[in-house]
């Protein structure tokens, strides 16, 4: 019998190569997908396209509206930054969204407790990535030491849960290579922060620039539609 | 100028007494409660009267389905305990909801981050209380480390978020007598868990058992109006 496991689907190219390799590594997949007011809401259907196609158990979209707090351009209409060629310098990025992985990790954490399963997979990945602190790995090893206090499974069963990062070091070439490997269709995976309204990725934001950076040194075409 | 803080404020006693101790030790409150799907929610219009009364400088009530997650007797249709002399008889009850705290917390902390300050209230309890393990101060002090680690603030200016919890150690008796002299209505706050639909307590779930031992502990007349 497979073992549950509770994944973070953000519709991206990093969480839908983490839930690929849940399956692989022969998990029944619960996947978990915020619609917190992001400015690129489109992740949130191609979320959906991409659970159903790697065979996830059950899919859960959670609203929560992290617009009513602010604090992030990602759900504001602040710019965000454009065409940089580092998106680490000058330090965290407009972009961060206060306590993100925290707020998700905890729904996370309920809903594996709920169900009964211990393992959460998340695709953070500290190489390739905008420098936010919730994508560390001093992070994630903190919140197993909260999970384990918060919950009733850790305090009555001495449960550990264990958060899963398996992209936490890899380029994202690599992760390119690797999601092609898995059967990861990546035409489905969004990447752009400022898509326009018909979806079209800018091409020039943080995340389009990681992503197509990780496309060229894969040297693997990049089915992404781009604005012209 | 007053410093500000986030105080979660759940229409319950506790914090409504823990809304007023920060308004009295000069806090600007920014109070944020949840409709996260629970069976009394009552509470909620019971919050948004306590944070206006008490002066409030903002107030956001979130919603987030918690439903949809499960695993617990406050957001089901399953039955609540009643009439127990000892609430953590038989362990954490089912009215524990799954990482509600942890919840509830990250995205006080993303709205602490989002204003720029740094002291969160919380009105848990760890002596007249139901067992739950995200009530005990082991788990507040884990979340204040996660809290450095998971924020901007924390990794780029070094900022400790605080989790106050000015009513850890108190009876529920020593919690009303504070209330009563800080101005709090009392007969506003809504304690329980399975109140008939005009909003009356039931007087027999744990919450209302804890609430009037308090009551009579405390030698102050309940205003509470229950079930006939």
């Amino acid at each position: 019998m497979e073992k549950d496991a509770v994944v973070l689907v953000s519709g991206g190219l990093d969480s839908a190569t983490t839930l690929a390799l849940a399956r692989r590594d022969g998990f029944a997949v619960h996947a978990l997908t915020f619609d917190y007011g992001q400015r690129h809401a489109i992740e949130i259907e191609r979320a959906r396209a991409i659970a159903r196609d790697l065979g996830a158990a059950t899919h859960l979209v959670l609203a929560i509206d992290l617009r009513s707090i602010g604090g992030s351009a990602l759900v504001s209409d602040a710019p965000v930054p454009r065409d940089r060629d580092d998106p680490t310098a000058g330090g965290i990025p407009p972009t961060y969204v206060p306590a993100r992985n925290t707020i998700f990790l905890a729904v996370a954490l309920a809903k594996a407790e709920a169900i009964g399963c211990r393992d959460i997979f998340i695709g953070v990945n500290a190489l390739d990535y905008s420098g936010y602190p919730d994508c560390r790995p001093p992070f994630l090893r903190a919140f197993e030491d909260l999970a384990a206090l918060a919950t009733r499974a850790g305090v009555e069963d001495g449960a550990r849960f264990r958060i899963r990062a398996p992209l936490l070091h890899l380029t994202k070439a690599e992760i390119i290579r690797l999601a092609r490997d898995l059967g990861v269709d990546l035409a489905k995976t969004h990447s752009c922060y400022d898509p326009d309204d018909r979806g079209r990725a800018c091409g020039r934001c943080d995340s389009c620039r990681l992503r197509t950076k990780g496309f060229r040194e894969a040297r693997i075409p990049d089915p992404t539609i781009y604005v012209p």
